[in-house]
Parts: structure tokens; sequence; C-alpha cells
């Protein structure tokens, strides 16, 4: 594919968001370069660029939780890209179904007119 | 609040997803440091930093188009925040309720058992 309309950062990467097709729920946030875009493109299943083992990472290739992709978008400026994916099992590590979990405690709470 | 939980880039920022609480759209990604963390917390108003203008940036407060807050969520990992908004109008900048609406195209397609 042309890249062109994408911007990568100074590590030649871009944020991509993994929300569930069916459900909606935003399940992760990973990393891609062009390498792992044009994998997941190929494969079909969600291929991120892992920062921490410097490789690329096919999702699901260890736990048997691949995500399949239904469609990508990406944003106005073109700086971060949206997967909308079918999800085997979990997406988080620690077993949960998504890696947003945890709350930040909202000072007033929702009473607050907020 | 106590930031302990979250890790911030070498520029300080992490990334936070915006998400409608009621359609479950995601909306924009966008970047925050402590600071507008604890605006947000404050005013229960989606507050960044923007990077290109770096300084904070309350979502809304040139066009209307504010993000009232329900609910903050954090990964697995706290390097990324997941934000559920009310929003007022539209998300982006160029008038579309959300910021992904343009795609990229997956050879094959979808009728390739994708």
């Amino acid at each position: 594919m042309n890249f062109a309309d994408l911007k990568f950062n100074d590590q030649g990467l871009i944020p991509a968001i993994a929300q569930d097709v069916n459900t909606k729920e935003v399940l992760m946030l990973a990393w891609m370069n062009p390498e792992s875009i044009e994998s997941t493109l190929k494969t079909g299943k969600a291929t991120y660029w892992s920062r921490s083992r410097n490789k690329l990472w096919i999702k699901g290739e260890s736990s048997g939780n691949y995500q399949r992709i239904r469609n990508i978008l990406y944003d106005c400026d073109g700086d971060t890209l949206l997967l909308l994916v079918e999800q085997t099992g979990a997406a988080c590590h620690t077993g949960s179904r998504t890696c947003f979990y945890r709350e930040i405690p909202i000072e007033g709470g929702k009473e607050n007119g907020r």
C-alpha cells in the first residue's frame, strides 16, 4: 500500500487502537511500523511492532488470541490507526477481555454534574 | 491524583483515546501530560497537551465541542488512557463526528475470509 497519508513518529511508529468490531469495546493500543502494517494487510491478522522486543509481534501468536482484521481506519491527521477486529479470547495478557480494566477516580464524581 | 500507575513517554506524555460513552465510537487520539490530566479531573472537560502549540488544549475551547468526562480508564501497562466522554457536536476539526473517517483498503477484501 501507499503510506503517503500516514505519519510515523521519530521512531518510525504509529499508534494503533484495536476496537472489537462487535462489542465496540476498546481492547488495547499498540504500535505499528510500515512492515507490521504490510503484514497485517497480507495476513488479515493484527501484527504490531513490539517496542520491548524490537520485532514484529503477531498478536495471538503465542496465546492463540488473534485479532482478525475487519477494517482499518486512520485519523484526520494520519498519525493514528484504528483497527476494527474480531478478537479471539482475551486481548490482554492478564486474561482480561480488554487492557482497559482499571479506572482513575474522578474527583467530585459523576453526581457532580459531570 | 497519584500518577504512580501511569507511564509517560520521554516527552512526558501519554496517549489518550476518546470514546463516545453513548455510541461507543472512537472519536480521536490526543496526548496528555500530568498537568492536563489534573485539569481534566478538576474541570470534568477533556484537556489535552497540544504538541503543535506546546500548551494545554481544552478540547472545545474554540469550537464549543467540549468532551465531558464520564470515566477515565488506563491500560494494563499504564501507558495509555481511555476517556469515555459525552461529545458535544463533532470531535474532529474537519466537522466529522469522529477523526477516523478514512479507511485503508484491505487487499483481498472481507470476502476473502477476513
